[in-house]
């Protein structure tokens, strides 16, 4: 996987991406990161990338040519038209199933805005794709950028070892993970769950199904909605919020 | 306000915080950010804070002890029990108004798991807060915490200046932002819509507006619902959409 960041912070990408999982991934070349400053691209004086607003109101919105000269850059390096995603909060809302779509990409382009936003033409010019992590309001997209990248990396076959987390099977679920315990059995007058202590596979697997279910009801009832629950699951869940 | 976050990753949070508007909000001391590495906090051989989970399956847990001693000492730095933030994907999913609560704090802890995550009884005992950005998959709460402490900051006093965005505002009103253009007014065959050359400033309110009422309606009709609408943006709906 190649990404392809278009910002104005490009050593915050760099910063951001060189540590963990993504970091040896990077260091492993099984992932490639291209931190592109879009000041690069202008014509201006001082390099300057943002103007004011046609028809007025605060902030200052960035202009299109420099950032389609780094896109068509791009096109030039890899010799073909790859996914260009903009980060806003205008975007498709980013969930498990875009990450493991977008892992399937060779090269990923990702735009990150900042100030007001930018020239609504790069995005008719350009753009194939627009994400938004969330409903709330960032300083830029290179925080969106590097949460995109980091939930797609994992997905990518070489990235996660075997002894890197299995939680992402169980996100696919749709279900909340089960509460997890390590050394010492007892912290501060608190117990480890017997039954993780029993060594008896079958039943902790049901109780940490359990717990799964439960945590969802209580907390996200709406990804209950779209998990795939068997038989067993609904009838537990049924007797047990009825009690 | 001040954040203390707890993280294996301190140097990756300081390298993604001092960039733009946080960054200039941390020079001028209106927020205040201590990165506190939890190993520093273990009292096992090469500092070590993880350890298998009880029950097996794959990956490592982080172990109580370290975090609930870190969390101990801030607690007798501050002479208070402040919030204390874990960042999971089981957590209320994080908006624009739960930054604004959080914004209120004096004083915030941003814990960070790692590995497939913390044993469940710090949470028991230390979290006051479980907050997830997003239904995705990360490798760790770094990243997380960033984006809470982004969005957070914007909404402290003296953290925004005239010249920042206005966009918090118009996300406020629970519609996506209107499009933005910017010199050029031709760029590539393309011209910024002529309402925006007016002057006419009434008639360039209300052309933004039906765009965030149409873009809202096209893309996050869910966003829709929760809305503010007078009963013209409703009347503009109706039309617009029965065409």
């Amino acid at each position: 996987m190649n990404y392809y960041v278009l910002s104005l912070f490009p050593e915050m990408i760099e910063a951001g991406m060189k540590t963990s999982i993504t970091g040896r991934a990077i260091e492993q070349g099984i992932i490639n990161l291209y931190s592109i400053n879009i000041r690069d691209y202008s014509k201006r004086k001082h390099n300057q990338v943002d103007d004011y607003p046609y028809g007025g109101g605060a902030g200052m919105v960035m202009q299109a040519e420099p950032i389609c000269l780094a896109c068509e850059d791009i096109r030039n390096r890899i010799g073909r038209s790859p996914r260009i995603v903009y980060m806003t909060p205008q975007g498709r809302v980013f969930n498990q199933n875009i990450a493991k779509e977008l892992a399937k990409e060779e090269e990923l382009v990702l735009l990150c805005g900042h100030y007001e936003g930018i020239d609504e033409r790069v995005i008719e010019k350009e753009v194939t794709d627009c994400i938004s992590i969330g409903d709330y309001v960032l300083t830029g997209g290179e925080l969106p950028a590097m949460v995109v990248m980091d939930a797609v990396s994992r997905m990518v076959p070489g990235v996660l070892t075997n002894e890197d987390s299995g939680a992402d099977e169980s996100f696919e679920g749709d279900l909340l993970e089960y509460p997890q315990y390590t050394r010492p059995q007892e912290y501060e007058g608190m117990s480890v769950p017997e039954i993780l202590l029993s060594g008896h596979h079958a039943n902790i697997e049901k109780w940490r199904r359990e717990q799964s279910l439960l945590r969802t009801a209580k907390w996200r009832p709406d990804l209950l909605e779209k998990a795939e629950l068997s038989k067993k699951d609904i009838e537990f869940l049924k007797k047990t919020l009825a009690e």
